[in-house]
Parts: C-alpha cells; structure tokens; sequence
C-alpha cells in the first residue's frame, strides 16, 4: 500500500509504502531536510509542517517543538510515521549542506555516516560523579547525537577522558560511538568503498569531510585461481572442506592489500579509516561475509539474506578481519534477489533509476555472465537477471580473452577491417566489446545473415570486396572469418557468432519481458544506462544493431561507468543515500525468468540479429 | 517529571518519570500486561484503553487496532509514550502466564529474555524466492517476534534449514535471533544468574521452561590472591602491566569451572545455556568485562558506566570468553553508583523496594567492607555506600576468621560464656556475625561500656560472676576478652571492639544521613532488611544492641539471603523484571557520603553503644 506525499514548496511528489517517515520519504525523492543526527530524533532539526494528513504527536516531537507549533501540525519528520496521502511542508535549510557531484550527476549532500564530534567535558567532582559514558553521552547529546557505546569505547573510555584532559573526539558509525580519540581529530575521517567483483575488486578511499577521492586502485579477486565465475566458486565451498572460509581469506586478504596500496598512495591513516561500503554480487558477499552461498547456486535460487548489513569489519574471516581502524564497520548495500546483487543497487542509487522526479524512463544493464536488467520509472520499476554465458568476458570464444593489452575492443568493416586493439600492440585475441563490434559490423556488412549464419564465399562473392573474402575460412572444417592480418591469425568462428547470439539473446529477452511487463515499448524509454566496464568500452551503434539494447536514438544509450562503486561511495558519503538505498528493494519487483514458460520462446526469437527499424542508419564508430 | 499513572480495574496507581511507556510503568508497578514479544511492538496482545490522557497513534497501533478501537482510546501499551497523567484501563490477562515464587516473596511470571520458538517454513521455490532470514523471520511474526538475526545465524542458516526438512528452533535473546537449532528443542532452555562477590562468585544454573533452579554453586573469586577487597584488585589493575587482562581472566576462570560443575551437577548440556545475568558491585564487574576500574577507587569516584549493558558472553577476555552456548549473551544489571552496585540493584529488585505499591517504608542493609544502604518506598528512595571497613569479615579483628568450620558464629553471656561455633568443632576464631554478638553480649552484661570501653577487672568486680571476671586478661599488655576456654585462647581485644565500632558506626551514620534526608524516624520503618550472606548470620537483637541497625521490634529485621542473586535469577525468568531492574537507577537518588560535612559528626555519635529505648527489651538468640 503505497500513499503519495508531496513536499512544498518544492512541489515534489512521490509515493512510497505506508511506515516509511516523512523524512525517510524526502530522501526517496530526494529533498535533503535539515538534520545532524540522520533521522535518530536526538537534534531536533528536521521539523516540517504537516499542512494536510498531520500526524500522532512523538515523545521526540514533545522534546523538541512548542505546544503551539505542536497545534500548527509542525513535526519532527523523522518521527513522523505516514499512514495516508500527505502535504509537507519544508522549512528551507537553515545552512546547505556540503555536496558532490557523484553517481550519474548526482548532487549528494555529504552526511556521511561516520561523524566526528569533538567534546571538552566537565570534570568530575563529588558534585558531579555522572560515569565517564553518561558524561560523554550528554556532552553528544547537546551536539544532537544519541550514539550506542560499544564495549570497546567503555574499556577504553576512563584512560581516554583522563588521558587527554577530558577533551576528546567522538567517532560515531551511524547509531554506535565506536571510538574516543585524543583531543580534535575531527578533520580526518575517510571510508572505503568496495566494489567486489567476481573477477576484479575495486577499492577507493574516500575523504568523508570533503567528499574527495583520494585514491583508487583495483586489482584481481584472489578467489580467480578457484574459478572465473561465481559457480565455480560456490562449487568449492561445496565440494571442499572449509572451502567457504578459504575463499573467505582470499577476499579479506584481496581487500586487505588493495587498502595497503591505497594507504601507501593517499598517505591516510589506517586507523582514521572508520568504515568500508560494500557492493558485489549476492555470491561474492555471501562468502565475504562467511555466509554459506550454496542455495544461491541451484534452482530455486535462495540468498541467505539480501538486507543490508553491518558488523564489525575485524569480525570479517578468521584472521582479524579486514584492516581499517580496529572498531571500523562495513556495510553491505542490499541484493534484489539472487542474481540481482548490491553492485546493481549501487548503481540504481548512483544513477537515481526508481526515484528521480521526472517520471522518466530508464532501462539500466550491467552486462557480464549475468546481463542484470532494471527498468522502470518512480512510478514502477523492474529487475531480473538473464544468464548471458561468458562470452562477453571472452571465453568460450576461440580467440577470445579479457579486455587488457592485445585485445581487440573496436572493429569496423569498410572495404577491409580495421580494428582498434588495446594498447596499440599487435592483436593477441578479441574482448568482448571486439566481439559485439565485429559481429555488428559483420551483419551490416552482410557477412552474416539475421538468423546468425556466416555466410559462404559463394554466398557474397561479387557482393564484397576480395579483401573480405580471402578472410572467409575454413579451420579444422569450422568457417571462420579472419580479423587480424594473416600472420596473427585471429579469426571469430561461427561458433564464436553462436556464443554471442546465446548471450546477447538472453539479455534481450530479459529486456523484453520487463518491458512487456511494463507495458513499455522502445520508443518510452528516455535512456538505457550500461553499466559496467564492458558498459564503458561497448560501441552502442553495434550493441544496438545485435539487437542487445532495444532499438532507441544513439544518444539515449549511454555508458554509466562503475555505477555500482559510485553507489558504495554514495552511502559513504550520505546516509541518506545509504538509507535510500536499502529501501530500493522495497521498490522494485525481482523477476525471475526461470519460472516462465515464455522466456523460452523469447529468448528464441531474440537470438537473430534483427532488421533496423523502417528508415534507422546504423552508425558505428570509426575505429584506429 | 513524574506522572501519575492508574491501572484499572486493579486500582494501581504508581509515578513514573515522563517518556515511559505504559507497557513498562505496569511492570513497574508489578501488573503484567499481556504480551509475548515483551513490549517490543510486534505481537499486538499489550492492548490496553487509555480511559484519560489518550496518546498518539503510532504506527504499531495502525497494524494491531482498527479504527472503533483507535477512536475509542485503544493502543498497544508498549507502544504508548506517556506524557502527562493518565488512567489505564488493563483487560483480563487472556491466560495466566505461569510464575514463580522468586525473591523475598515476590511472584514473578515467567516470561524469559530467551525464547525458543518451533517453526515449520514453506520450502522455497521459484515461485517464493525470499531470502532464508526473510523466511524464517516471516515465520517468527506470525508468532509475535521480529527479532534481528546476528551474523552468526545468517552464516549458518542455510545448511540449518536444509538439513532439517526447513523444520527449526529459533533462539531469541531480547531482540536478537541468536542461534537456529534443528527439529523442535523448544523445551530446553536454561540461563545463568552469578552473583560476582569480591571474595565468592555464586552461580545457580536456572532452566527457563519452569523457573526451577537445576543447580547451585558457589566458589572462591580466582583474583583473592590479589588482595581481599577491591581497592587492592584495583591498584593491581593499576601497577601491573596488564594487571586488568589477568584479573579478568582470573573471574573468567572461575565463572567458567563453575559452570563445569553445574553443568556435571545438572546434565544440562552448554549448548543449551543461552544467557547469563551477573550482579556483582561496580569494580568487579568492570573487571570481568575489561573496563578500567581505576576511577572508581579514587576520588571522586567514578565508574565508566552504570548502565546494564549486553554483549556476547565468548567476547569477556581473550580466551573464548564463557563457556555457555557460542552465542549466549551476557547482561549486567545496571550500578545505582561507584559503590552501590549491581548486587544492590539485584536487591532492591529482588525484594520489591522502590516498587511496591503498599507505599512501606523499607530498610535494605548489605554488610560488608563496603555496608550498602537503600531506603524508601514507591515514593521516594534514597542509596548510599558506607566504609565499614573489614571488620565484619573477620580481619584486623585479632582472632579474626572467614565464617568457615571453626569460627564462632553466635555468643550468649550469662553466667558464663556460651559459643555457637560452626561444624560444631573445636572454636580456631571469630567470624562477623560471632564479633557482632560477642560485642552485644558484653555490652549488655556491662562488661563493655557505652563509649566501647572494656572494663577493667576493678570496675566490675562483685557485678559479675567470677566466671567471667577471670576472662578479663591483659595480653602484651592489651586488654581483652577471653572467649573460649583458655586452651584455645581465642580473645576479643579492646581495639577489636575499636575495629566494630567503626564499622557499625559507618553504617549507622550511612543509615542516619537517609534517614534524616527522608524525614523518616525509626518508627517508620516497616522493614529493616539485612542482605547476604552476614546478613543471614548475624543476630538481629545483636545488631539492634550495637546500633547497626536501627531501634525496631526485632520482627521486622528480616534476613533476606542472597538477594542480589535471586534479583540475577529474576532478571533471567522475567524480561518485564529486567526492565524494570534498568529503571531503578532512575528511580533511585545516589548519596555520596565523601562530600558531606556533617558525615563526620554523625559518625562519632555513631560509634557509641546507645542505651536501648526506654522500657525496650533487648533480646538474645539461645546459643550452642
């Protein structure tokens, strides 16, 4: 049951489910309200007038707000529960909150979660015995902070006060204080943000007071030596004695020298790094977070749990757990459902799919094995995961291997190929934006028909070039068509054409059903996000002319990088965004296309490389 | 502030500070609402009628009460913030819970923290996707808990449901799903209360099906070779490097061979010890979680925290922590101050001080070093902390013992001098409670004057049977008392009387400064209750002759035992008793003698042996 609450006098609407606060419900839409302590109804400063709807009056609301104002419908928003349609009026902020630009242009208001307060207390006296935790407790609580000691803070806690004259700094992780530093250390506070791929992982230190990256580094899983995919991952903690705390180890030491470097780069403290932001796929934070991903792996197809969640980052694997400050957390953003993870919640929060104001249409995909498809509007928003197969990481291609030196990434086809390899060497193999390039440029050329078959000499001699058909072959009685000059021999088989129509297929029978279920046609959708570094390096004229993304103006298709990373620096920096995004699940519909008996037929019909729309050119990218 | 709040139709009525709930102000009050998820909003059954100073709707009450209810003044109490006095209307309970007798006479229902609930979940399919902690929490709503899974759980779920047909015990602690068993375990449930003495550590392993104690121990306090009484505990914390590591080990240590014996003595097993409750004072129980005890043994006084706090019982020290079930929990009772401690809290819990609505004014003395004092009523209650010294514990008392086989504990002198001595044996020395009464047996024959003075031979010659004159020695030229017969030569010397004044004095003084704060006579009290294991010992025509406790018929001196760990084994049966046990602190004004100028005056008046009221019988116990 969703109500609709609008904010004046912005005059921004949105719905969202009943129990949702009002201040929860503006950063949906995202309208920053004023507040220090994030919505905790510890400062008091988030009060709006509830013009229509007005709500049951809080204890917190009694704290904070005068009878009088109490009368005139202003409440606390973030106490503030809504059970119907509602008016809300917002008072301007009082000072505006910094902000950076992140995600797909996104202003984000930086509220990070980790806030440092810096507090002279009284001493004690015989008139004035409060404990050491009371005294600090209210000392944060003037400053609008309410936080939960951990038991590390109160085994430090009475050495830390008398050590330093009773002027310390508090540092708080969302709802606990989890350390107490000598004197102002308030001006160095970072967070890590993690994006755990199955194949890379991707770490960026970020400046919480200033919003700054300062420093990024990426290197591979150490799990890759137990499998390039997450099946062949979950296979060894199935089939191996303590495979899960194994491949556990791998990930924690991964990250750990990924912060060793960042750390050497950036110069940053290791123990002024308070907390990390995970996304990854639902597997790889199973098993970071030592949690048995086996059901995941095998129909039906069950995560232990998809929430949010945070713990202690030293209680990570067995062998004290991932080295940030000794008390730091990590959160992980939610999963959608199995094969919809945190690494595309991140990138719906970064690219604000699901809850932009301007009702727009917007289909999102990461393409990898698993091509992850979200599409929607604020109105209503799909997701499902359609098995694409590795040939879009290059294996299972004759020639194929992974996007780095060597690899062929771009092709055309005029009179002869060209191709544009990565670093400007000889070509080694193709990489899968090669793959979509050639084959694109293979069936605009009329090597291939739409149904996917390479054609024969006879077939297009006198049609082409000879320069193209000397490079139609025959391998070990396999055709093949010849990229690369003679001497380099790389060739794309049509088995290589097959693979690709299988993975390509299934993604855009993914993209069908949504859309189908959506009632959307191509022609409704205002931008289709890809994500991803294959998102990044992908030509959209030949993603387009395979038939991967739905036929729509070029510039509509647009490569949103490592959306999913730009979510996990997101929540660092706002816990606001954090907040929003663990309400995403909550908006969006996981569909699972195993169930359905039309997906065959779909994804059968998606396989052929289909005619441009009636009057549409092909483009294609003029390459080296 | 305090409100008024009456109950009806029970015509209860207590004050509670504003901001409770009603849910809790009835416990407080000792009614028990019913409820099954112990006030945490989520099974709905705390319904009660607000018949005067209706409150807010909340979200809680939007999911349980329909609208008639709503409008007609309905809520969930524990939902219910009060603001203002208010009159409540408390159905029928719909099943009486089952209870114990518990305490001093106190009728406890047993509704434990941990709650182990059977469930039978829906196998997944493709058609029900949700996530394995979605599942199984879905499941434990229906039965009225939302409780949040710890790490551990989410860890070991998915092989927990599998390999049990999805058929599974969840184990709740509070508001935490602590562990997932396999099949049905509902009926095995046991918890922990210790009381952590300075000298002995008390355990009583408690199943919380029935209420029933399986088994006692008790053991001496593994840190007694690091002196007798706190303060040296202390200065080893202070000294030593890691002197706090080691004495936390050592009542580790102890409380786990305890728990070997009472686990060898019941046959309960470990892995079905979920909890642990622990009173103890100030000092040891910031040692036995790690806390730095320092400032609480210097002026002025102050401890890290007095809050009852919960952590996981294997983080206590290094070693694995308690050996109860992996993820058992421990909770603290909250200290009223840096010398009243939990062990009082436990006490005054125990015995209903500060609660009960018959509005007597009661007397709570624990003796010892340090001699604990509460007294009040529902209306107001007053604590404070008296150094008595050791005296009551047998040392610098010349012929000073532990209560243990030999020690006189009882005295009577009439013609001659009649010795109770425990083990019935051969008399080594005195303990307390047998100082207690040889000095009031003195005072009354006259052989000990009202200044404390004793007797020369000369000034009480021809008063007294020879019998007892030839008992009057000089030792190293130290007059005294001899007690026994001359072959044991087991003597009182005038500065052991010296010794007691002092410490009954301090109590006194403690007991007169409450008393005079309150505006309460020694008439007034209904109750004088005398805690411990001392306590249960001493004479209480003894301790009304020296002046340790005040002038009342000696029917209302009541010994109350280990009252501070029958409050631990009401804690561990009675969440809505835990609750109520966090509140008392803030029930209860803390009253530190150090600062007080008068304190020493009154204790110089103190230290004398007052003349017993006139036309007051002082009485004696028929001894040996």
């Amino acid at each position: 049951m969703k109500y609709q609450v609008t904010f004046l006098p912005q005059n921004v609407l949105t719905h969202v489910p009943g129990g949702m606060t009002v201040f929860n419900a503006a950063n949906w839409a995202g309208l920053a309200i004023d507040s220090t302590c994030g919505g905790r109804g510890t400062c008091g400063k988030c009060k709006v007038r509830l013009a229509d709807g007005a709500n049951s009056i809080t204890d917190a609301d009694h704290r904070f707000l005068s009878p009088a104002e109490l009368t005139d419908g202003w409440r606390l928003s973030c106490r503030a529960v809504m059970h119907g349609d509602c008016v809300v009026e917002v008072p301007r902020l009082m000072t505006s909150p910094k902000a950076a630009l992140l995600g797909y242009g996104r202003h984000v208001a930086l509220d990070p979660n980790v806030v440092k307060v810096f507090v002279r207390l009284a001493e004690p006296s015989l008139e004035d015995q409060r404990p050491d935790i009371a005294r600090l407790r209210d000392a944060l609580l003037v400053e609008g902070y309410e936080p939960r000691p951990i038991p590390a803070v109160l085994r430090a806690l009475p050495r830390a006060l008398r050590a330093n004259d009773f002027a310390v700094t508090a540092v708080m992780c969302g709802e606990e204080l989890i350390a107490v530093e000598p004197g102002d250390s308030t001006n160095r506070a970072y967070g890590l943000a993690l994006d755990i791929g199955t194949t890379t992982v991707v770490g960026a230190l970020v400046n919480l007071k200033t919003g700054a990256v300062e420093a990024v580094q990426s290197t591979l899983n150490g799990q890759a030596p137990f499998g390039a995919d997450v099946i062949s991952r979950v296979s060894h903690t199935m089939t191996e004695p303590d495979g899960l705390l194994t491949l556990q180890a791998r990930i924690v030491d991964t990250v750990n020298s990924l912060l060793d470097q960042l750390i050497a780069t950036s110069g940053v403290a290791r123990d002024n790094i308070y907390e990390a932001v995970a996304v990854g796929n639902a597997t790889m934070l199973h098993i970071l977070l030592g949690i048995d991903p086996e059901p995941i792996s095998v129909a039906p197809f069950i995560p232990a749990v998809t929430d949010a969640l945070t713990l202690p980052a030293s209680e990570i694997g067995a062998a004290g757990g991932l080295r940030l400050h000794p008390q730091a957390r990590l959160t992980t953003l939610p999963h959608l459902g199995a094969y919809v993870g945190a690494d595309i919640v991140g990138g719906i929060l970064a690219t604000g799919l699901a809850r932009s104001h301007d009702d727009k249409m917007r289909l999102y995909i990461d393409v990898g094995t698993n091509g992850e498809i979200v599409i929607g509007s604020s109105q209503k928003t799909l997701a499902t995961a359609a098995p694409a197969g590795p040939a879009f990481e290059g294996a299972q291609i004759k020639c194929g291997m992974r996007a780095s030196a060597g690899a062929i990434e771009g092709v055309r086809i005029d009179d002869d190929v060209r191709l544009q390899v990565i670093g400007g060497v000889s070509p080694l193999g193709i990489c899968g934006s090669g793959l979509v390039d050639a084959v694109a440029e293979m069936v605009r050329r009329g090597l291939v028909d739409p149904s996917g078959r390479l054609l024969r000499y006879d077939d297009v001699q006198g049609r082409l070039p000879d320069t193209l058909l000397e490079r139609l072959v025959t391998i070990a009685g396999v055709r093949a068509f010849r990229l690369s000059a003679p001497e380099h021999s790389i060739v794309l088989t049509q088995q290589d054409i097959r693979a690709l129509q299988f993975a390509k297929g299934a993604i855009a029978a993914g993209v069908q059903v949504l859309m189908a279920q959506l009632g959307v046609l191509a022609g409704d959708l205002h931008e289709v996000l890809l994500a991803g570094s294959f998102g990044s390096y992908i030509n959209p004229a030949s993603a387009r002319l395979i038939g991967l993304v739905p036929w729509v103006p070029l510039e509509r298709i647009v490569a949103v990088g490592n959306a999913a990373g730009e979510g996990a620096k997101m929540a660092l920096l706002s816990f606001r965004e954090r907040e929003a995004a663990s309400r995403i699940p909550g908006f969006i519909e996981y569909v699972e296309l195993s169930g359905r008996p039309e997906f065959n037929d779909i994804f059968t019909d998606a396989l052929a490389f289909p005619a441009p729309p009636v009057g549409a050119k092909p483009h294609a990218r003029i390459t080296a």
